[in-house]
């Protein structure tokens, strides 16, 4: 649950999973290694639900990082595989962060 | 799981709870009740993992609705008994959205 010093860029990702795994995990879990080797990769957050919305918040320190991470081949791959196969519906929500603040109890 | 016309703005909350309700569900509600009244007020995603970890992204039209939200009178009482009692750590990033899109099978 990072902050960071704005403006920094954010990207929100929302999504409804397909049943089943379909070798969505493996692909999941190289993804998180490989966004760590973009330039400005700043960190991640992730929470998903019962109910089954997920919402992944992925912060860049610059815009490039996130261009670059858009179009990373393997990423791309990864992008159409969720669109045949393992998302019902997604939302990308592109931002720059203007403003942020943290709370930590017993600070 | 909305996607908007951008420009538009996002605050993106993420948030661990304390032990306990202590009031906190009642005041939940009546925020997701009060929010839907403020001007330029478009939706919200949430999603909260068993791990812990909740994320709220609200999204407003422009950013004086945004601010409006941070300094109504009810909302500023509950961020006070968020940071009281509810809540053992939370982070907000308020961001405009520059890009946005979204899918649906079958669409």
């Amino acid at each position: 649950m990072p902050v960071f010093e704005p403006p920094y860029y954010a990207a929100v990702f929302t999504s409804v999973r397909t049943p089943g795994d379909n070798g969505y995990g493996v692909t999941a879990d190289r993804m998180s290694e490989l966004v760590r080797e973009i330039p400005g990769f700043l960190g991640e957050d992730f929470a998903a639900s019962e109910s089954g919305l997920r919402i992944t918040v992925a912060y860049f320190r610059h815009e490039e990082g996130l261009r670059e991470w858009a179009g990373n081949g393997e990423h791309r791959e990864a992008q159409r595989r969720g669109r045949a196969e393992w998302y019902e519906s997604y939302s990308l929500h592109v931002a720059k962060v203007e403003r942020s603040h943290g709370f930590e109890r017993g600070e």
